[in-house]
């Protein structure tokens, strides 16, 4: 099978799981594990932050996230489709009692005067607004880098009008890679900024948020408030750790990946690439006249490639370490041949 | 003074002062208030509706009118500048965990086509769609109103898709006295309809809420944990019920003042209606050579005419039973003379 | 019938419906209601504090007396008996996310050492312990007293360990009466006091929450939350001032008849006082040989006397300015008769 | 150091190392991780559930057992000094809005008739009562084992009146190996239990939730709220089946182990035990003579035996399969010697 249905899908490598197997490990809830406090460490550093925090899940470093920021009666700001809003199942809402006005980006891109007098007033009528969101690269805006001019301006407005700054970087280091820009000036413009070691990094689990030591103190009490803390978690931290230090710089050749998937969905009759592939995600609508996009998935998984259908008509494909350059260029003959 | 802030100012007339001086009353916790229950008997029927719950609020009423429909993981669909977005302090969220889907409509008015495609997937990632919420009129859009054809394609299509439909008619019977079309024939489309009695209706405090038997026996639970249930509230029922019996059908008098009010606006220099005026608000821009809303607001006071400046140059009035004829023709003419 | 179910049935008197029929009026929502302003003003000060706010229910005014010195992932001090966690729905938690230790009394009274050891540590295995709450009188233990030393004792033991201090008074003008000891002086204990105008005082509807400034005006803000903002709410507080200022000092009269009550139940076969009565309810046991509690209520019903069986052998009745001494003898005979 | 604060401290052997680097993984959050699913049909199996859930801590166990019981409005009942009372953060709350009813123990056992009378009748102002909770063994009662009668009595009761039933099993086995009664023999009782790998098993992370199917599918959709789903989990998965198929049974040294302790505490002037040890804890009292717990904690701390103070006077030390009979032979010694 050639799986390109998300970079989550990725299995340990061996040099992987053999930093795993040796990884020294402590009681994390007392903070004694010396890899989860290496991983943290280096995160950290990498994004100019003070301090990390390991978590299970890029969704609960989100919502660790939200809440250093935001309580019940306040509100953020964010994108319509990221995925916080869309595949989070209103996590912030539900657990927190936060908030949202969510706004719609061309393909996930905010303009920054899409925010000026989203503000709302001080006022007892309305839920304070105290955060932006942003997602970079952005999921289902097709893997979308938000440009860093728009970002700086973005977060710089917001500072200026007493908002924090989030940001979910689930897929950070595809736009590190993608433009070159180095991930501590895209962190610099935010308080927090979460990162995911389970997706382009490959580790088998794990994400972390980092900020300020204060922010990342409060991220840990309200970590333990979901159930959130683990043990022995160095064990993951060494994935993890693995991942960032090796699978970085390798996220090019998922993109260059994408880019091949690309040329031939832009080759396929019935297959209209939904925008520019700038990163390792590839949204495409499928033609009606080949079926909806269930079905066209459905004989493509006959074909032995797994993509996704997120819409009726619309399909996503992902690249990662998992798939090599050859398995695209075969996923990409077949996408051809299906749509023909 | 001449305050065209809100509808909400009115103060009870002397026959609604003796109706609520002379009201039968009991412990209503105890379902023992003879006025609240023809209150609520009177209500519901007007709606069509097997019962009806009084509250203390139009916010309550909402609030609850959403609680019986969401639980915490459960999102509604909504107008983005409707008022429980917009002045309700984000409670659905605060109170109740529930998240939201805001929609931009041309003057809070929705196009049916815009809801297609919203109804997140059943999936453990998403917040489950439950409720279209719907204002009638449309505080925030201009007292607007939500024409009766799109209010059944919406409402049809939600309840095919299985969603329950909730009406805020804070102020449904402007949009009744407007358009001609029974309280019934509106609510008909909704399982769930909030009305105001402290707005046109002119009664001091009180909304209810109506719905099913099932629905309403469920809101009255919830309304206990708001802290919402009130003893003696026939006092309050008497002024509400008076209101409902004898202010309904003079509200086309509120509706042919703003119209004078707009007319006025419209041939005053620097100022600009912000749309076509339907009810009883009318919202209008200032020019900015004539300063901000704030500034210009000012200016008003000081002539004894009280709006409220919305945005930074942007002004409401309201036209209310405590404002003749004359003293609206009045205030126009000082809007005229301070926009020279 | 001789309604002694609860203090909350009373019906406005002539003078206060005349106090209401009169009162001035604005929309409270802005600050604009002189008769709001003057309850609050009268009844902060007779508690010795800053400010006050009107609000419908006494839960409510519990709810946010709570809100204001707790949040998620805090808990408060309580007497398990006590009307906020029997009878508030579980709100605290429901609606704010606010846990609660609760401590078993006697009665509902507590003694100062129950308390000591109950803070839980600063450590983010626990709930922050933020505030006690005390009742008083305490309802569920039987209109009881506790007495001004504990009251003193509790609030120091509190205020020297950063606790805040609630106190749920909906009938806390009955220890006034029944001590001689003024409102102030148990309310200086405390930073937030909420008060009831709808039990002994006889008010339709009404409660207040009193604190310092600060206090009030984020309860205010978190009342908008409710949903418990009112308009032209004077109606309401202009019959709460009534009651404030002319049944404080009749709450004697109720006491007496409360003794008078017992008086009897001591001499009735088959019934025991579950204590002795200190204020204006008495609660007694029903001995099985009468049947249960519900089936002895439903005889007393028969014979037009009204009480609530709260317990399978329990009964409680209230006295209120709706029954007369007479009244209450006649009771007190049938109870006699019905307990042979 | 003699490591003997918490059974949670237990690093991984080498055995499950190893198992763990060789694990077979997928994506969990697809259902594709082949050993998460093994662990989780073995310890379905094994407590003779239909289904079972890992998760990456007891907290969140718990959390999501409740949670598939209770929601905002609901109240449980359940032991004071409990885990998920005491160490929970109060998440139950927090999180879910669900109110408790606390009863103290005798160690932490509840007997069946003190759970009689409270359950809250249905009335709106009332928390419903929907669930009762039990800890086995319980951690603060001093790893004492509920009664397998009592469990019953209790559970029957329960079930006879509405009531689900959940255990938090974190150290069930621990039971199972005292009492000789098989995992699945307690667990009939409950509807859902929670078991933790990471304690006394010795894995590095996670518990899992068992129950029915149905139960199980909620609580997998409320783990996603929480951001409590991993992707390749079977790395940590494998750890847990590690420990459920080969550490159960030494469970027996560790209550050897404890026992040892025990007698050398009894045999230490100014320590007391603070009642009989049957599993694998050691509570005991610091005579104030020999200072404060922690006082006494930080001098066998320096010669190299590490417990944990839990009150000012009172010390909790853990045996697990990081330390031998010998090392706590030792750690008695020391004991024996500080407290001269």
């Amino acid at each position: 099978m050639i799986d390109l249905r998300s970079d989550t899908v990725t299995k340990p490598t061996d040099a992987m799981r053999a930093a795993m197997a040796t990884a020294e490990v402590g009681d994390d809830m007392f903070g004694e594990d010396p890899t989860v406090a290496k991983l943290e460490a280096t995160i950290a550093k990498r994004l100019g932050k003070e301090r990390a925090l390991f978590v299970p899940s890029g969704s609960m470093g989100n919502l660790l996230g939200i809440r250093v920021h935001c309580g019940p009666g306040d509100e953020f700001l964010a994108e319509e489709s990221c995925h916080i809003l869309r595949y989070e199942q209103g996590s912030y809402a539900q657990v927190w009692g936060v908030a949202v006005q969510a706004i719609p980006g061309q393909r996930g891109i905010l303009e920054p005067e899409q925010l000026v007098d989203r503000i709302r007033r001080v006022d007892m009528h309305c839920a304070q607004t105290r955060l932006v969101c942003l997602e970079n690269t952005h999921n289902y805006g097709g893997g979308t880098i938000q440009p860093i001019e728009a970002v700086q301006e973005i977060c710089q407005w917001a500072a200026t009008h007493g908002l924090k700054r989030h940001l979910d970087g689930a897929r950070l280091f595809n736009a590190v890679v993608a433009t070159g820009i180095a991930a501590k000036d895209w962190a610099q413009h935010f308080d927090t900024v979460s990162v995911c070691f389970s997706k382009g990094l490959g580790a088998p689990v794990g994400s972390a948020l980092c900020g300020t030591a204060e922010h990342i103190e409060r991220a840990r009490w309200h970590r333990k408030a979901l159930g959130g803390a683990m043990r022995q978690a160095g064990i993951l931290a060494a994935g993890a750790l693995y991942g960032l230090e090796n699978h970085t710089d390798r996220l090019a050749e998922d993109h260059a990946n994408a880019l091949t998937l690309a040329q031939a969905i832009s080759e396929a009759e019935g297959l209209t690439l939904a925008g520019e592939v700038q990163t390792n995600l590839v949204f495409f609508d499928v033609d009606e006249r080949l079926g909806t996009a269930e079905q066209f998935n459905a004989k493509l998984a006959e074909r032995g490639v797994l993509m996704f259908d997120v819409a009726p008509q619309k399909m996503r494909a992902v690249t990662h370490l998992g798939v090599t350059a050859e398995e695209v260029r075969q996923a990409g003959g077949i996408l051809k041949e299906l749509s023909r």
